[in-house]
């Protein structure tokens, strides 16, 4: 087997765990998962249907074969999974196999998966071991380090849930084969983002290197891995979202915000098509404000236009409505401290910074014309 | 206002906090909350109807008088309430009266409404501010430290929840003048427990001051304050119960299964009930395995009886039913490690330790003995 694997240590004091990010991991996750439990523990594998038809069985042996008993937690695809009766249901089949606080859940699939799955390991028995396996490509860039876990509540996305590390994370970069094309361009907008925030060279590396990263190879591997080493490093400063962690929602609030008023439909926007669009408009709104240059927005909008994904409003104005709707979505986001306006705004390509107390007024004007009101 | 209340501080690294423990602590509650909030926070107060009944209006006035706004959150009375819906409607009134992450979830009542109201605390945004007015005894000197928070599954008690400090525990001690006598004895079960576990002077000085504690004023105080010192000293060397946690279960082992045996029925016996009667078949049990003296449980027992707390299985053979029966509660018990029985046992008043792989075949023989088969 190729070992061209490459290790990205998360830093949490006694949190702390790896990334394994490569080709062919599932099929021997027996071995490295079995490294991070205690002898004889058993483990839940919580995974759904369309990840389970590619993946399980080779989960399943490799399990066996080192030892480690697993009863497999199956979940409808899909967002509507993250809800309470789907945690309440997989909490209860933890339990129903008797599994103990020192085995573990295994979160087989995507963000959906990961964060379902880790948030049943945070509560069940008040906590019990946890390792992801992300079978997208925005998993493993995203959801992989941060430890956010949770579901949805009628009142918005993620708005119930826990900070809950895993000990392992193992990135399969040949799964990604599996994925649906539109999937993995979304997916590729997480990766961007972390150029786009505070490393310009990367950013001027994906420019180059995307075909490559689509192709798949030891440059998937390495996009994959800087993205989590990006991440790692934001969180590792800020574990709980209290200050600087903020800087990973860059491209999140326009993105949210046209998520919301499509009403979350997957088949009108995903999510990473969501980020993509956000951040040209960051770009955008920053450069209206004086901070940026507008050819900063412009080479942002054509990298995300190459990758296959959406960079302005067109196709989306009936969704987005008008400036008023917009910006009701935006004040409605989680993200809002105390009725203030928090924007993630930039200096250029790799100098996002967090910007308090954004003049409402002015987000409003940039959406009219962005909308073409 | 008389100010002979005293503040005991827990220690966990970031996650520490102050309980402050004395008389009239409701009425200035507004004062102490204000100290631990950011300027402007709100809370949510999360209480049942028996406690609002006696305490709310004072808690309430206190809060505005310091400019916290407060959603009150009522939920029925009673260890039914721990359970996933009221979970998840607690959860969502949370998020109804649009708190955020530096508003407070404030624990108004007992021990079901601090774990109840903890756990809602624990995951609402991820993570709110919480604060604990434990208003029973048994609440006050057991979950107001450890920061273990959850609810129920058909599987058993407590078996879904998170470790979830609070930022402040203010316990009035003139609160437990409104509980049943009953429920008052139970809980003094518990501030025994910490004599017995390596505190042998408390527990002498506890045989001499339980009328003083049981009427009120220093010596409650005191009894208080030392038990929340006792179990902060055992959780801050283990906060996740990995090892010496465990110490805190003395008596529990026993105690949990007859509690299980009766249905967790109330009528038939409540948990500081159970406890007492665990401790002195702890002791017995020890005695038996000639690692104390038999005057060692005698004593115990004689103290827990003089508090009008049962000490052995006369009036519950029916419940207990036989050795086979207790067996299977005590081996369903979450803490039971990978199928071999632990215990706490002990060596003498004040030298309990955790007894790893006890023989079954002689937890039976004690069992049938005491059952009287």
């Amino acid at each position: 087997m190729r070992d061209i694997h490459q290790i990205v240590p998360v830093s949490l004091g006694d949190r702390s765990y790896d990334i394994h990010i490569g080709p062919g991991l599932l099929a021997k996750s027996g071995e490295l998962v079995a490294d991070v439990l205690p002898p004889g523990a058993r483990a839940a594998v919580v995974t759904d249907e369309n990840v389970a038809r590619y993946h399980l069985d080779s989960v399943l042996a490799s399990m066996e074969a080192f030892g480690i008993g697993a009863t497999v937690v199956r979940v409808p695809a899909g967002e509507p999974s993250k809800c309470y009766p789907t945690l309440q249901d997989v909490v209860e089949r933890i339990l129903d196999a008797r599994l103990e606080r020192g085995d573990a859940v295994i979160a087989l699939g995507g963000g959906v998966i990961g964060d379902l799955a880790g948030f049943a390991a945070a509560i069940a028995r008040r906590g019990m071991r946890f390792v992801q396996m992300p079978t997208s490509l925005l998993a493993q860039v995203d959801s992989s380090v941060g430890g956010k876990t949770g579901i949805n509540s009628p009142h918005g996305k993620n708005l119930v849930g826990a900070f809950y590390q895993p000990q392992l994370v193992l990135a399969d970069t040949d799964a990604l084969d599996t994925l649906p094309d539109r999937e993995f361009r979304a997916g590729y907008a997480e990766v961007v983002k972390y150029g786009l925030i505070d490393r310009p060279d990367f950013f001027a590396w994906l420019e180059r290197q995307w075909p490559a990263i689509r192709a798949g190879g030891p440059e998937r591997i390495n996009a994959i891995a800087e993205s989590c080493r990006a991440k790692s490093a934001v969180v590792a400063r800020d574990e709980r979202e209290t200050g600087d962690r903020a800087l990973l929602n860059l491209g999140h609030t326009f993105g949210h915000a046209l998520e919301a008023a499509a009403k979350f439909d997957p088949e009108i926007i995903v999510h990473g098509e969501g980020v993509a669009i956000g951040m040209v408009m960051a770009h955008e709104f920053s450069a209206r404000m004086n901070l940026a240059s507008p050819d900063d927005a412009k080479r942002v909008a054509a990298h995300l236009e190459t990758a296959g994904l959406p960079t302005n409003l067109n196709g989306l104005k009936a969704v987005a409505g008008n400036a008023d709707r917009m910006l009701d979505f935006i004040a409605q986001d989680k993200k809002v401290t105390r009725g203030a306006l928090n924007f993630i705004l930039t200096r250029g390509i790799g100098q996002a910074f967090v910007a308090r107390d954004v003049p409402a007024s002015e987000v409003h004007a940039y959406l009219a014309g962005a909308i073409g009101e």
